[in-house]
């Protein structure tokens, strides 16, 4: 099964978070891969997530963030990292090794062209049927919203950083 | 500040449960009210929560689904678990105890009066500024929207219940 959490809004890693925590509770083996948060990220969940040793693994394959927030490398050094990262998500769709496979800011390396678009979908179009695999991220594009089994858009009515609010620890990472 | 995950969408419950989780890492103190759900329910994200022992409490306040999937309680009964539970949401939100406080499924419990709204929107107004306060579920009322910090709106694009394809352990609870 296929759920795509995609929109401006936010709560959509968060929500993939909880289902990794649902799935870890229910005894199933769960994977995340990150597409554009590497290892230097350690975030509140990360933590959490690391002490259930059992059932749940990580790989952090990002370089950051893509050409904001003071990134400094060149498009090519994401574009090879996102490019180890999906050949890293296809081995383990087809491992049999997790029952829920988390690819997370996926969209946002399809739509930086990081990712190949034909590729992914080809790929999303023989995901095992007993594999729930979550793809998260804002400006999912239209084709991988058909192939779907799910698609929640989550839409910012409001947020507070338009008032200037910064992020914090503890509630943004 | 205040968050509301309203709307049809799959994921909103599930993000509250990210953003607990999250907190928790960064070592803050979170509680989590259910409104609706009760003790007869053991989902698996409350499996994992339980074990967190340091810094989580959970409090099943509910009677279970009100007037659907074969709810034989009256109204009253199910106004009455309410009410209690909104006490004990008051209680807690003054307590000074915790950094982060879910109210899951609130939005259900106002929209069908289980809950005054004028008495729970006097409430949020006087919610101390150092707490994180979300709310959850369908339908949140207007005026809670207006009261909030930040809002997303969960719009279910598509999803596989269509389909007639029913609730799985491990994914749907």
């Amino acid at each position: 099964m296929i759920f795509v959490f995609t929109g401006r809004g936010k709560g959509k890693t968060t929500s993939a978070i909880g289902q990794a925590i649902r799935a870890l509770g229910q005894n199933k083996r769960v994977l995340i891969i990150q597409f554009i948060k590497g290892p230097d990220f350690n975030t509140g969940e990360e933590k959490i997530l690391k002490k259930l040793t059992s059932g749940f693994s990580l790989i952090q394959g990002g370089k950051g963030f893509v050409g904001i927030m003071g990134d400094k490398l060149t498009k090519s050094t994401h574009k090879k990292a996102a490019q180890e990262t999906f050949q890293k998500a296809k081995k383990a769709i087809f491992s049999g090794k997790y029952d829920l496979i988390i690819l997370d800011e996926v969209n946002v390396a399809l739509s930086l062209k990081l990712v190949n678009l034909k590729e992914f979908s080809a790929l999303l179009r023989k995901v095992p049927s007993q594999l729930d695999l979550i793809l998260t991220g804002r400006g999912a594009p239209k084709q991988i919203i058909k192939i779907a089994d799910l698609v929640t858009d989550f839409r910012e009515i409001k947020h507070y950083y338009q008032r200037g609010i910064k992020a914090k620890k503890g509630r943004e990472y």
